[in-house]
């Protein structure tokens, strides 16, 4: 299968190549009717790629639905369809192993979220479930456009939790906390014990607390920082995301607060974008 | 005793004052010969004040110490008598009291270094200790001239745990653990386990670790982090110092390591010093 990829391409160029026939491959012994005839596949993305955006998780579930449909294994029509859920869970399971293709040991819920929409909690074990309460939340994605290498920081962070255990690991619980949180806040929401003012007020906290922690763990970088510190200087919370280490960080904006025109960071450096993550707004594109 | 008090003065002023009044005043009822003149007490700090440097555990010691020579309850050459260790007790008890006028609750590890000269460290409930194997750091130190409030910081961190306690707990246990590290870091240089180029590496990784944790809850600040973000682009590791929010931040500087103009960081907004604090250089103010 390696003979196919062109060395001189990019890393992003080579996994996506690499994973479209990982699943060409895989579907083709199943398939019910088998492609015959040659096809062009066009994939443009509007997503920054590897910013920690999921965008490959992204490429993986709209490549399966493609080949799925294609073999002839799930209808082209699969999204108004009475199967519509295990046509799902069969794309979400072929966009997974396109993600191992690419990733090594992804945690699955990036697919997940691409496949099935809404947002989700995931604990590595005992899988991902829909987050209880989530309305919506406005978000500004600023992207540092510093390159990053998950594996290097993965293996990094591993190293340091090698050296420190005493330290590391009582991090890792913190973190752990922090994620309940969240979870516990939004369900909170749903039923009617805490307010959406207060709600955000907690949000903020937390992405306060966390990125802390990630800096600590060593996983964030002098772009993001900056980020932190100007967005900061406007009130708002700011966290890095993905794997850190340079690619994107977000900050929580709150309902009716900043105008996006004032927290706009993009410049030489960065390039910003202010997102409405609203069950209605992500609906809209499934 | 309030009645001596001008209130126009600031902060600092009124309780240097407020302590000199108790100390005097409990000390002569014990003091072997009552002071009957009036006398004049001229003190010069060459630290910041209210910079989280300890000036206060400094001041209280000197004045600790010209009082009780003055009322006759420890001699003028205490420093070379037989009995020094039990007068620098006397010294550090009353430095401590002065302290608490202060302070409200010292934790007295300031006045223990002030009066005995060293390194020490503190378990509250277990007192201080030597730290074994000290032998001398080198040290960046930045004042941000940016004031802050001891008590309103202390107070924000306590809410912070009241609220977050699955969250704050860890991190006060990571914290504890930073601690442990480097007192064993520095007894196992002094058993010749770890040599000094390992010692720096992990002190290196405990500031920067410590410095975030202190983010984390909330007692750091974008003066701090600016000095922070400045020194690290020279490589150097560098954590507030005191109670944050503002204050001084320390940088520590590898042996061999960065020249000193290289580094300053004078300039409208901070000023810096370089530290030399190894045993010997601490003994000569002794």
């Amino acid at each position: 299968m390696h003979g196919f990829i062109d060395e001189k391409q990019g890393e992003p160029q080579k996994v996506s190549l690499l994973s479209f026939l990982y699943l060409l491959n895989a579907m083709q012994v199943k398939a019910t009717h088998r492609i015959k005839h040659g096809f062009t596949i066009c994939v443009r993305s509007f997503l920054p790629v590897g910013a920690g955006l999921g965008s490959s998780a992204s490429y993986s579930v709209v490549m399966a639905t493609g080949l799925l449909i294609l073999s002839g294994l799930i209808p082209a029509d699969f999204n108004t369809s009475p199967e519509r859920d295990q046509y799902l869970d069969m794309i979400n399971s072929y966009a997974f192993r396109a993600e191992q293709v690419i990733h090594g040991n992804p945690s699955g819920v990036d697919n997940a979220v691409c496949t099935y929409g809404g947002a989700k909690t995931f604990v590595r074990g005992q899988g991902f479930s829909t987050l209880e309460g989530f309305q919506s939340v406005r978000l500004l994605l600023t992207n540092t456009k510093v390159p990053r290498s998950t594996n290097a920081l993965v293996a990094s962070a591993g190293q340091k939790k090698e050296k420190y255990p005493q330290i590391m690991n009582p991090i890792l619980d913190a973190m752990d906390g922090i994620s309940v949180r969240c979870r516990d806040a939004f369900k909170g929401l749903a039923l009617g014990e805490i307010t959406e003012k207060e709600l955000m007020q907690e949000l903020g906290d937390l992405v306060v607390l966390n990125h802390c922690l990630l800096d600590a763990i060593g996983v964030s970088h002098p772009s993001l920082e900056k980020v932190k510190s100007i967005t900061s200087e406007s009130g708002l919370k700011t966290k890095l995301t993905g794997a850190g280490g340079g690619g994107c960080a977000v900050s929580l904006i709150p309902s009716g607060g900043v105008g996006a025109n004032a927290i706009s960071l993009t410049d030489n450096e960065n390039e910003s974008w202010l997102l409405d993550l609203s069950r209605e707004e992500i609906q809209k594109y499934l």
